[in-house]
């Protein structure tokens, strides 16, 4: 039995029977292997699973060396922003549908599981992004973001008018219907909806995306990760704008206010099976082509 | 006066009189700040310029410390090439005509070389591509290129056929009218024609952009700079193929080929005055909105 | 004098003096040619004018022979909304910024006037569509558009979920930020932004581009001008949509609504002079390249 | 009996053992419906069937009142080039892969011929492109074409330089790979590899879509069918470029040369059985998505 991993978390946010009976194997299955396990209190209020202790997200990411995700990429988006500072690895199980974050399959995750636990893995790490919002040159709000933050009008069918800023330096001034700002992460979620690139995620670039730029010359735009992005809205600007980090968490924006995003200090580790291949992920979720 | 930059080579490619003069002029310049000047053989056979020694392109990268690229962004790219594996540093002077690699602009030259030679100057290392053609086993052909290599079909009207391979694992097969693999630096020439992102200059990334891709599904992909790229022709393809580096060599393809394409060894090294702004270019180039 | 437009209406939006100057010179250089010139009551407001009759937009309809609108496309697309079913022709001219639809420049105006008082003229039918929000079988509200009717999520972060029928038949369920229902005066506008194609005006056809849309496989589709699409918001879906008509009037929808939407009855007569070149307008607007 | 399509001729392409057993199979129904059938040369040159009259396909145009293409698209875009001055219509039937115009699924053959030989079908006019290649004033060769017209590069790395005339309109001047002027039948073919918009078939519109072009501004531009367009090959351009019909003629042309395209003067008429919907065909060649 390996070292690693004396405790493990364990997230699953929806109130769904099916979920609970994986939970309920995954337990039994770490408690065979040795292992401490405790539930996250936010999957205890949905699924109250016997047996296992209930901790705080905060206490999870304190005391876990390993925490285990089921369900889908969206779990995985909270988990990843709600754990990002305690540095603690991360594994997803999907219950179904191959997703990019959750990438073992309920029906492997035994074996998965068991590679993992003997210290047989793959171990990504990804950049995350710290957005804040400054007005009349005070933060108002702060959050981070695993996939992207996005700057975009809400309340207002006309397009928002912003300038961009790079480490100080300016780039330009849109009237769009938003910017989408991503990691290499997101670059497969809502930025490739709005045409971006996708991006390998052990790039350390984050990607600009404008939403319906008004002129035909606007691109995506890939910087180095430690670059600071910095969005003006417009003073003169009519109505209302919002920002929105993973699609989850949104912040209000006024005419004047500047938002403010940059790489966040640590990283989210992925653990993945020694058998994972990205490529293989994109293909199957793109519906690429096969072998000839 | 700086220690740097003893002996500097001066390029220019065409046969133009105004060019013949701008040599000149900056022949007189660097004499007068004590440089040892040499005359690249290639720009000489066209512009002979008196008072200079002439010097193959191999002994300007064994000998100069600075090299000096009077023209457009295909001078500096045919340069660049030729001197990649001898590492000596590169300043592109352009003539009238802003270009991504060929910023410094004929009316600023004395002011901006003043500050380069005094030891004022951003370096900035971009990476090249090596590519090889390896059919039945063995490699046949191999160049590199700053900006791109691009894989597409020729002679031939039909779409080509090809299975594309990263670090040995399987991406997807592709019918379209080719694959574009370029640096962070082409990223703004051919792979934007193409809908690819522009990739700022610094990253360690290589991007893929299918050529008008048969399936709907195909998305610009960069991936890390130390990647291995193969993409292999289907054997049952009709017709030929052809490899082109930065636009400006050809290598011949033939049905069951591999192109192998990675990052070469070696990077170039671009000076640019201390007032450089990657961002004011791209503004400039593609018309993007000044300030609010 | 020709026989035609014997009453004239004028038009023109905003509180601006030099606006203000602008129609005083129209409506002496009407007057001089023998016309009966009345003012636009929204414009009398904000402009009032001496020594003209002011009507309401319906009386303008109902009297004039000719109506002439000065300021900018948005000011065209409120006038072309008004006065859709009293079929009366609209001339356009700009003050300063070319319009796709305001194409007289101010310079040219008496010259351009000339001509088109005097039977020399080219005109244009081009269509509107019709659009109506229907609950439980009922219609709720309805509105018309010249540009584009656009269904697009509202203050939500999260996706759209609808299925589109058209003539009956089904084409697809789609999760996007939204559609954008276009005529081809609308292709330049809002649609041009979301990817679409541009379609010369005189084409009966309505074009959908999908905002933002989820899967990779979805594209702008063009469709008979006399086709009747029909869009269903998911019941299932979260939160909460809009109807959007030429980005000035708004319609909310609630999940389970349908959105149909088809070519108005009538169509826009836009006048122009003899000189009218739409492939100039467009290569001036877009910035398309000049002649080799 | 319906006293339609009395000598109905048959068409399928290839050296197939299964199309010739097909082919059997429709010659062999047809004859208990009493028909006249003959037989297409071409395709008795690699399928002979018995029992059946041998025809030149000019001789087919002249005297059969139906003609029934087996195989793939690629069949019917052939016959439909070769037979449109004919104004005989065409039913296509496809051998597993559904196409876009060969609608009909071998398995429900029987049932659909049943339907159309009663009289019981929709039939569709769709336009065809008719292509000219003109060298110093006088036109050097001549084709039609039912997907496209590409003009594009030929044996050439660099990009292709021309202009484009409307109706003797300058539209702009353009350097990119190349340029796809469609039918709205080819608009899911080539022309959506390179960007273009769907276009309903019923539409009478051509569609230019720029291959690759070297600005940003370039959008694919839907005009009017009875529009007239002419390409001009720069004078000066390098190298050398081709005018492709299809997919399938290729006809070179020089620097200096014009190409002129316009609608061919007859349409083609496809038959489709009742059941017959344009955008379930979308739905299932484009994997678009489901009911919700």
């Amino acid at each position: 039995m390996s070292r690693h991993f004396k405790t493990i978390g364990l997230i699953g946010k929806f109130a769904n029977q099916e979920l609970g009976e994986h939970l309920e194997k995954i337990r039994d299955y770490l408690q065979a292997q040795k292992r401490i396990v405790v539930l996250d209190a936010g999957t205890a209020e949905v699924l109250p699973i016997d047996g296992l202790e209930v901790k705080s997200r905060d206490q999870i990411g304190e005391i876990c060396d390993l925490v285990i995700v089921i369900g889908g990429d969206g779990t995985m988006l909270n988990t990843a922003r709600s754990l990002a500072q305690y540095g603690v690895p991360l594994v997803g199980i999907n219950m179904g549908h191959l997703g990019f974050l959750t990438d073992i399959p309920w029906e492997g995750m035994e074996e998965c599981l068991d590679g993992i636990l003997s210290g047989h893995f793959r171990m990504e790490e990804r950049i995350l992004l710290d957005s804040s919002i400054i007005r009349e040159g005070a933060q108002i709000s702060h959050n981070i973001a695993f996939n992207d933050v996005v700057v975009h009008k809400w309340e207002e069918a006309r397009m928002l008018e912003f300038e961009t800023t790079i480490d100080g330096q300016f780039v330009n001034s849109q009237r769009s219907d938003g910017l989408i700002i991503s990691t290499p992460t997101g670059s497969t979620a809502y930025a490739l909806s709005g045409g971006g690139p996708i991006m390998h995620p052990s790039l350390e670039a984050i990607t600009l995306v404008p939403i319906c730029p008004h002129t035909l010359s606007q691109r995506p735009l890939a910087i180095p990760g430690n670059s600071v992005v910095e969005i003006a809205i417009s003073e003169s600007g009519h109505g209302s704008a919002q920002v929105t980090c993973d699609g989850q968490i949104n912040m209000g924006v006024l005419p004047g206010d500047k938002i403010r995003i940059k790489r966040f200090e640590k990283t989210i580790k992925l653990l993945h099976p020694n058998v994972y291949n990205y490529y293989e992920i994109l293909r199957l979720k793109l519906h690429w082509g096969e072998k000839l």
